[in-house]
């Protein structure tokens, strides 16, 4: 195994540049000026690591010592580019698109600065140096650029890339208490479709380049463990999302995996009656937002009301996508509530409730999102009418005490979801351990 | 670590019951008779386990041996339940909802028959017995139950469980081969926020009645801890799904996690840019959809176009879902494409395309769901028809060459979109390797 990735690793991968320059919004950019780093062959000989376990994170280290005889029984290697990488690094994730709230536009004279940069790799003791890092974006003010950098977490899938996304997603959750007031950041870069080793291994070194760490989905047992063996050898940190729980699964059904990822040529995902219940409930979900046709609630499985801004919408999207065909029916003052909603098996109502001043947050964003000035919105921001809103649905949903209310404040839509098909379950169940179950 | 445990673990969590008849389609049914298990609690001192690696996998052994002092070196030990118990589990999971087609109305006999049920562990050869298992519907004929069995994932979250059942799905895709033509079975039991031991305990000592394997996503590490325990004390399969990446990520970042699980009381998710964005994006998808205000086309991040039952409308709520303002415009034989869709930014155009044969099937399925017969549906599911309107979409492609074409047969839509987005980031990015980046 060793020496299979042995070879791996010293495939030549040139002359495929590794990465991009992002010009988000510039169309019109020569594509040439966008390959502004050249790729650089990393000879095997030049990957030393060591196993001495800094207290600094993220060190690179190199002397004598192990190449690509890598057990798993060695630490982690820790990683630290260079200054020069750092500020390389920053001025790449000022270029990186989502999340910042500065425009995406680069200035001509940003993108002719940047066609000269050039990393290496390099056998010293920092391992990673940029040899010239010239961008003029790198030359702003040490706050600025502090708030732009950000670790990098690169994620590859030979499928979807989808529950690479969704786990790292799910553990920077446990990291919002640094992310939200901007004293880290995190760029994820998802590489999906990932199929062959060559491009495996070109990502795994742009991930050195750049001092990311490495999460992976990959099907195929083999293109697996090249991935570890690599970034072992690499000195990158690396996760395996979807091995473990593969073959744990494995091991309990008795049956040995495929190994294919999905969405590999010729792998059909066949038409299954899921298949037609999802599409089916995602069309009824659609139709009958915004409490569009109240004559067929009786065919909804979950029917939410509440006021304007609780969620309603994303909410049945988002139970749609799992199959589920919910309708919403809007609480408006002046407006009665369709006679219908008290009619339908009343175990399937939900009413959603929110805290007013974050309503009254929402519906501002909302009306300027839309584009109205504050005298176009009437009083449908305004606190009194917020409040008095909340107390006449408070009243309906008194009335009505089959109905579970959700209080929606600070809460995710996966969140609110999470709690309502918990109910739904249950009370459909009468279990005393609410579970959701599936047969696959 | 290990005291805590086995203090945990001789928790009496009397009288609760841990399981459910699932009496799901019968509202009036009485609910002590779906308590048809009686709970017993188990004397640590009967929890024997070996280090015998049987060839077997999921069999059950015991004798003199490790009680509570397990360390992470040991092989995972197999679980096998005993012949009663498999006939236990095969009724429940007849009694279980979901993926069946066979009517979930339980009769009344049936109820009366279960509720004598009585599962108990038992300090025997087998170690968990059941004994006595009168269930009616256990009495089928074996190729009936051969149907109707399944190995039993239960998935425990102090959250909402999402990453969990979207990691056990990814990994039961690797097990299509055998779960496609139903040659295996699996049960998933999704148990949410999740955030007591003492529940946590209950549902592990119920997987071990289920001779179920347990994955869990538990933000508190003290928790997690006290599953991988109590999983290893009672010789249950686990896998930790949360905490590897949450490790990693931290040692990559130099920040300490939380502990704290998604949607805790007092854990408010922040009203974010992306919050509003994403909002925005499903409300937009969803007035866009089937061709709705052409004029609008220029604001839409992503414009899909294909014939009726190509995966317009799934696809589009998918992408919103993940923030991108989608529009959908059908090419229906004998309508005219608007004109706003050529004169709108032509790389966000993309055309699907499906292998006829496919999409007969699915708009005869469509055509069955909509209640129409054959007469009604006029040509719109005729072979000849179907290849028309696919010719006409295949022209029109033609003649749009910015377009990209996907192929949708056979593919789940989250494939489709993965397909799409790294298209649609790689033209925005004019990146040789197409990514999507994030910042977090």
């Amino acid at each position: 195994m060793v020496s299979s990735i042995s070879s791996t690793c010293s495939l030549n991968l040139l002359p495929k540049p590794t990465s991009c320059s992002l010009a988000v919004a510039d169309p019109n950019s020569n594509p040439r000026k966008t390959q502004f780093i050249k790729n650089n062959l990393i000879p095997q000989s030049n990957l030393h690591q060591n196993n001495h376990n800094e207290p600094d994170h993220h060190s690179y280290s190199s002397d004598d010592g192990i190449e690509s005889d890598v057990s798993d029984s060695q630490p982690i290697r820790k990683l630290k580019p260079s200054t020069q990488l750092k500020r390389w690094s920053r001025a790449r994730s000022i270029r990186s698109g989502r999340r910042f709230n500065i425009p995406l536009q680069i200035t001509s004279t940003e993108s002719i600065n940047t066609t000269t940069s050039d990393v290496n790799f390099q056998n010293d003791r920092n391992s990673i140096s940029s040899s010239s890092t010239s961008s003029s974006i790198a030359e702003k003010s040490d706050s600025e650029d502090e708030m732009m950098e950000g670790k990098s977490i690169y994620m590859v899938s030979d499928g979807t890339g989808w529950t690479a996304e969704h786990s790292v997603g799910a553990a920077l959750g446990q990291f919002e208490h640094c992310l939200v007031d901007r004293n880290c950041a995190v760029n994820t870069h998802l590489f999906s479709g990932i199929d062959d080793v060559e491009r495996l291994m070109e990502i795994i070194k742009q991930a050195a380049k750049e001092g990311a760490m490495v999460v992976y989905t990959l099907a195929d047992p083999a293109m697996a463990e090249s991935a570890k063996q690599a970034c072992d050898v690499w000195g990158i940190q690396s996760t395996d999302i979807l091995s473990p729980i593969t073959v744990a699964i494995a091991a309990h059904i008795g049956v040995s995996p495929s190994g294919i990822p999905r969405g590999a040529p010729g792998h059909h995902v066949p038409l299954s009656d899921d298949y037609f219940k999802r599409i089916e409930a995602i069309e009824f979900t659609i139709k009958q937002d915004d409490g569009a046709l109240p004559q067929n609630l009786h065919k909804a499985d979950i029917v939410l009301t509440g006021v304007s801004r609780t969620g309603k919408t994303p909410l049945s999207m988002y139970l749609a996508q799992k199959g589920y065909k919910v309708a919403n029916v809007p609480i408006v003052m002046g407006i009665e509530l369709p006679k219908t909603l008290f009619q339908v098996d009343q175990r399937k109502v939900f009413g959603l409730t929110i805290n007013p001043v974050n309503l009254q947050t929402i519906r501002k964003t909302r009306a300027k999102t839309l584009g109205f000035g504050d005298t176009m919105t009437g009083n449908y921001s305004e606190m009194d009418h917020v409040r008095q809103e909340l107390e006449i649905a408070g009243k309906i949903f008194a009335q009505n005490p089959t109905w579970p209310v959700i209080e929606v404040t600070g809460k995710a839509i996966e969140e609110t979801a999470a709690v309502l098909l918990r109910l739904y379950h249950d009370r459909k169940q009468k279990c005393s351990m609410p579970r959701i179950s599936k047969r696959y």
